[in-house]
């Protein structure tokens, strides 16, 4: 399968996409299903996140349990169900050793609801704290919010500010007063890189120095396979932010570390501090007594009037079962290092190289994603030329990167009759010649 | 039971309500608790919209199937899943009379996700058009959510103009070219009025002259019992404004008509000409082709990134089973009006006067909902003084209402026993004198 540059063109116009790099990930799909009608054939699909397990067990089956009992009928409590609070506060504890109790955990419609709402009330916060500090690369739709909110934006490519070199970087930006939070995810999509522990004590410190709200987005929890953070109450801990500063808040997706994604349920964990806070836009506007009480009767509620109950009890018993040692989910996403491994070597093999590679001195660990180069072509005509061979993926720009390259999801590569077809495809590839117009 | 208007002082600043009348009904319910916590006897609960009626079986049946068949790990087209889209077009067609494809069907986290999301966009589409016209009186949080959207807002108090003098305010207000939306739910929460076909036509007719996009809360839909809309594909139709203009957007929640508040799920189900429609902001802003893509691409997905998975199963599923007459959801509902008709009287007998009490020269349906008011007394003293004897409440003005009252929902009130109670209570309250002056 080799689609000509013309044709891969009239594809892409037929799909309505303006631009390939700042499409999102749901028109990229669509132009791969488009691709898949075209040619006859299977695209092999990188680009979007799509849990590649399945959903754990224990959460369907208290799913069931619940709509069995007769939750249907009744609006979730905004602030969550207690099982949920609790449950959330144990696995903090477990996982992360931190003391957040039950009434500091409040359910979202994923973390995605969580962002949005999140930053809607840090917007509002403090009138001269008018700009999010996203640390770059991200989550495309990370941004996406940001605009949609109206909030002014700042970024650069943690890449380039390893170590002692980002505490200069994030002093001269937040010098200015003006960011209101600081949001990232650890592991980073779409890098895969994880902040040092050296570097998450620049980050906290900073946060506190300059009273800046750190916005943790945990979804990939974990899964930094290097270190085994898989026993509860037990050190090495997941690194957090949270250990270094009383100004963040954490998002912990059920979506990825349980393969949940389909139920739309996250919980959000406010550092006390955070919550207990008064501004005069959570008195004069919300007519609420603390910052944690506007975000859930003002904000929360207004945005779909709670989560899903019978998703709360899902989310409440992986919680639980978790911190019990009953259900491994460090262990079972452990699958996602295994494959991202082995399509590393593939990719390596057919003259591609890691765009971002290291976290100080170690080599990245394998995961969920991995960002890939090929000699000196610009992201777009990378991203361009791979779907000419079926291959999809999403362009670094988008993540706000400034490096050339794209990034690799491994969630949808099951089985090996996959990998040995992207093995073919890529060695198609390197065949060929290419240059960066178009 | 009988507090002194000093303790229910001291339990409404114990919960940190700053205002009673515009307090939120969460914040209400906050209070009655702490009532019962009090006196150790039970409030009668008037103030939250909770079904009283057990969730549809049909819909709970659907969702562990689609749970056990594997939905959990993956995320739900934001679209909306075909079965929900095919549903939902065949009841707006059996029920309404009116032909939308399933493109145009979208599910939501409920209608209030529907409602945030649909305001954010039409506050976008046009520059000029800014203003939200919220008929009044109307569900608070639909009025929370404008503020928190920053649209400007103009209200009336539609018992002011019934008929044809609907037709003279409206042109007054539109002919600004401000307003993008109109925006009312009908029945009517909380004063259960229903438009006539006359006033639908006005409303339709206006929408149509001055680019007015209907936005139409249709959470009771169908329970107006003066009618029997209960047969699918045959007249008399639920009256929607949809049959007036194609200017439109449907708001049909799960929550009320099936009992299904707790899964929070509801469709919007667009005009295709409102849908297909493009705006300099579909293209610059969101890099949609129209504004229905901008809204499920561009809004949606950044709000919660879809809806519960299997969630939307059992909404497919209640949906395709009325439409077969296998879930007489209308019969079911129905229940709620014999409770209306049995409050009202407890209320009249006791002194009190229905507050909004005619549709045209009809006296409004039984319902969900009724509004009462008790001699000269202001809307803050009534709900006070009904709290003194543990009946909670919202007041009127927190609905828009011009007038002095409370609004009473009958949801809550399943058993003979709660009716004596009420009885009893309002019979002592009969008996009181109260003042204005709290």
């Amino acid at each position: 399968m080799k689609l000509l540059p013309e044709e891969l063109d009239s594809l892409i116009s037929r799909q309505k996409i303006i631009d390939l790099t700042t499409a999102t990930i749901r028109q990229i799909c669509g132009l791969a299903a488009e691709i898949e009608k075209y040619t006859n054939e299977p695209c092999i699909h990188l680009e979007l996140g799509n849990p590649g397990l399945k959903a754990e067990e224990i959460g369907i089956e208290a799913e069931i349990k619940a709509l069995s009992e007769g939750v249907a009928n009744k609006y979730p409590d905004i602030a969550g169900v207690p099982a949920l609070k609790e449950a959330g506060s144990e696995f903090v504890k477990a996982f992360l050793d931190l003391d957040i109790p039950p009434k500091y955990i409040v359910p979202t419609v994923g973390s995605m609801q969580a962002c949005y709402t999140l930053l809607t009330l840090l917007k509002q916060r403090l009138d001269q704290k008018d700009t999010l500090l996203l640390l770059s690369p991200g989550f495309p739709a990370q941004k996406h919010q940001a605009k949609m909110i109206g909030m002014n934006l700042e970024r650069f490519d943690i890449a380039d500010y390893r170590g002692e070199a980002l505490k200069n970087k994030l002093e001269e930006i937040l010098k200015s007063g003006r960011i209101t939070a600081m949001l990232y995810s650890n592991p980073n999509n779409p890098s895969w890189s994880n902040f040092t522990e050296e570097e998450l004590q620049i980050i906290g410190e900073c946060a506190t120095k300059y009273d800046v709200i750190i916005v943790e987005d945990l979804a990939y929890m974990g899964m930094d396979f290097r270190k085994d953070y898989s026993i509860p109450y037990q050190q090495p801990f997941i690194p957090t932010v949270g250990k270094f500063t009383d100004n963040y808040i954490l998002m912990i997706s059920a979506s990825k570390i349980f393969s949940y994604a389909g139920q739309r349920v996250a919980i959000v964990c406010f550092s006390p501090e955070v919550f207990n806070r008064s501004y005069p836009v959570v008195r004069d506007f919300y007519e609420m007594a603390n910052f944690g009480e506007a975000y859930i009767y003002g904000v929360l509620y207004t945005a779909s009037s709670g989560v899903t109950h019978s998703a709360q009890y899902a989310m409440a018993a992986m919680l639980e079962k978790a911190v019990k040692k009953e259900l491994p989910f460090i262990a079972h996403t452990k699958e996602y290092g295994e494959r991202g491994a082995k399509l590393k070597d593939i990719f390596k093999e057919s003259g591609f190289h890691l765009v971002y590679e290291k976290d100080g001195k170690e080599e990245i660990s394998d995961g969920f994603f991995f960002t890939v180069g090929y000699k000196d072509l610009s992201s777009e005509a990378l991203q361009r030329n791979l779907l000419r061979y079926g291959i999809a993926s999403i362009s670094l720009p988008c993540t706000g990167s400034t490096k050339e390259g794209v990034r690799v999801c491994v969630s949808m590569m099951n089985t090996p009759e996959q990998f040995n077809d992207l093995k073919r495809r890529l060695k198609e590839f390197q065949k060929d010649e290419f240059c960066n117009s178009k």
